[in-house]
């Protein structure tokens, strides 16, 4: 095991683990997993997004809000909500971990503009665009025909520039992504997800999309997770490795970390997070027929509190301690800057969605 | 017709007009009605308590929520959503007026009590506790039996209590508002209603009610609304003599307006007010069998932009300007400032609600 690495400000892009744990749709159990927010100070993360909605409608994502909004009270001495990157560079000074709340899907907006508002008012900073499957919006990276951005798609994306919330693009089609790019009046992400040159899997991104990506001054958060790297067999410095060669690819200011973390749930949630209610057949999302649940860790990142081996693994790989603290966390943070702040003009931007 | 009073900031502590064109329950009608929001301006009036649930469930109270947030980007010239009474101060020296939002019912909060934070944080400022039947919270004023707050409204008062939002009993039974105002750690509203001393009604206030209410530091906003004065025949000179007896039984720092203004809905919208999904047989709230719909105004206060009027009257029935300031507005004020501001413990008040 390395020596753990040095950052100023931890940022992870996007963790999934069952934090309360519920089951799936569940609207009542509050239950909270103390240690994984133990493990978070463990890897002096400042900052995690967090997914606080994959299928749920507006109803059922309250309850989600609601139970952060309740355990920031119970935790509070080691929590806080993040709704600015500011949020998280307080909580790097207080030894406190940020959460950033946010939406692995748009099925919180319904088919309702409105929605997006009222969720930004709630502290949802995020939004990824589609989960697993076609919905209003646009095309998964699952699905056989993308046909891009939905004309609701392009009223989506503007109402999401306009208050400050974050067009994710991790499980989204290509060229629904390659649109989404395009009409977005503000930089986008992809908070976790692999290059396909390191790892060929639907959920992993082309070139031509990471450079667009980057081109409009988005960031990628590299996953740990074993399904998108190739296997818990990859070692840190093959990881380190696969973080050097997107670097060359599109820039040291666009590369960063998302490692999609999804602890404590149970091989039935796996199949309910793939299925939800739109499937009848198993569907595996990022896993296969051969192993359906949850993939082993690899040992150098079996929790967020092996965070900091990540950054001592790019570290020994050559990078500088600037460069580390970028993609540990720096370019997330300058992203949340220019992203989540004081909203682009209403009627400029739906105006340009109309067109 | 008087001369129009002087106030320096006024507020009405409830209005309930067809602001938006839409039916009860419409999911989907955003046609903002500028003449409302303009009489608002004409009557001089810093800030209005409007309500955008009466039966409500969470997921539709989101569309009424969204609705305001696009009428305050829209007729952001003379509108501004109020959180706290010093968004109203300054709307008052903005010319203009800042709209508080609140619920007639507590059904928005479902069998949730994380709903009531939830709701907090998209800015409602303020919950009746029942509309006109008995819901999960306690008894409205038209139940033949009040067995007063239930043990679920024991935890939405702390709740309501702790996250800074007023508790509003104008249609609740006396025996559950009782039992609120006993419950609550600061001090509630009955934001319309009259005192049953001045016209008997089920929706007027006992003398018990209303001395309990002041005696905790509540406010009664006064209505002039035909069917709790009496009807439209009632002069100004009459509306200000109620004014003086009420000053005269809870003190001058206890009395308000809340005219309870309910504009352009159609006798359909009155059945459905009234009725809902609960009844299939005919309910007329406030009104009644003989004159179901809605009821002629007084020439005195034909809509808020005679807001003035009211304040004339008092003057002109021996008020004194301090006096006329205060019921016109500055203890709507110092109420908000009492209960809108920074939580209560969350501990304490949960703890006291269990016991």
């Amino acid at each position: 095991m390395p020596e753990k690495g040095h950052y100023p400000i931890a940022v992870d892009g996007l963790q999934y683990s069952n934090f309360f744990r519920t089951r799936l749709f569940d609207a009542v159990t509050y239950d909270p997993n103390r240690q994984l927010f133990e493990q978070w100070r463990a890897g002096r993360l400042a900052g995690v997004h967090v997914s606080v909605a994959l299928w749920e409608d507006a109803r059922t994502s309250l309850d989600s809000i609601g139970r952060w909004q309740r355990a920031f009270r119970d935790h509070g001495d080691i929590l806080v909500q993040a709704r600015c990157a500011a949020d998280i560079r307080a909580a790097g000074r207080d030894d406190r971990t940020a959460v950033l709340l946010g939406f692995q899907n748009t099925s919180p907006f319904e088919d309702d503009l409105a929605l997006v508002e009222v969720f930004h008012t709630l502290g949802i900073r995020c939004a990824q665009l589609t989960y697993n499957i076609q919905n209003f919006v646009g095309a998964s990276c699952y699905d056989p025909t993308d046909t891009g951005l939905t004309r609701f798609g392009r009223f989506v994306v503007a109402e999401m520039n306009r208050v400050g919330m974050l067009i994710d693009l991790s499980h989204v089609g290509d060229r629904t992504s390659l649109d989404a790019i395009g009409a977005s009046q503000r930089p986008c992400a992809i908070t976790h997800a692999n290059p396909r040159f390191f790892f060929e899997h639907a959920r992993n991104k082309s070139d031509e999309v990471l450079k667009a990506l980057a081109g409009a001054g988005g960031v990628l958060g590299l996953a740990t997770y074993p399904s998108l790297t190739g296997g818990r067999h990859i070692s840190l410095a093959d990881w380190s490795a696969m973080v050097a060669r997107t670097v060359d690819l599109i820039g040291i200011g666009h590369v960063a970390v998302g490692t999609d973390t999804a602890l404590n749930w149970t091989l039935e949630d796996a199949f309910a997070m793939n299925m939800a209610r739109w499937s009848r057949e198993p569907q595996y999302g990022a896993h296969t027929a051969n192993e359906p649940g949850w993939t082993a860790l690899p040992d150098w990142y079996r929790s967020p509190a092996d965070f900091g081996n990540l950054a001592a693994g790019l570290q020994t790989f050559g990078f500088s301690p600037e460069e580390v603290a970028a993609v540990t966390g720096g370019n997330w943070l300058r992203l949340y800057d220019e992203c989540l702040g004081g909203a682009v003009s209403s009627s400029h931007s739906l105006e340009a969605a109309s067109r």
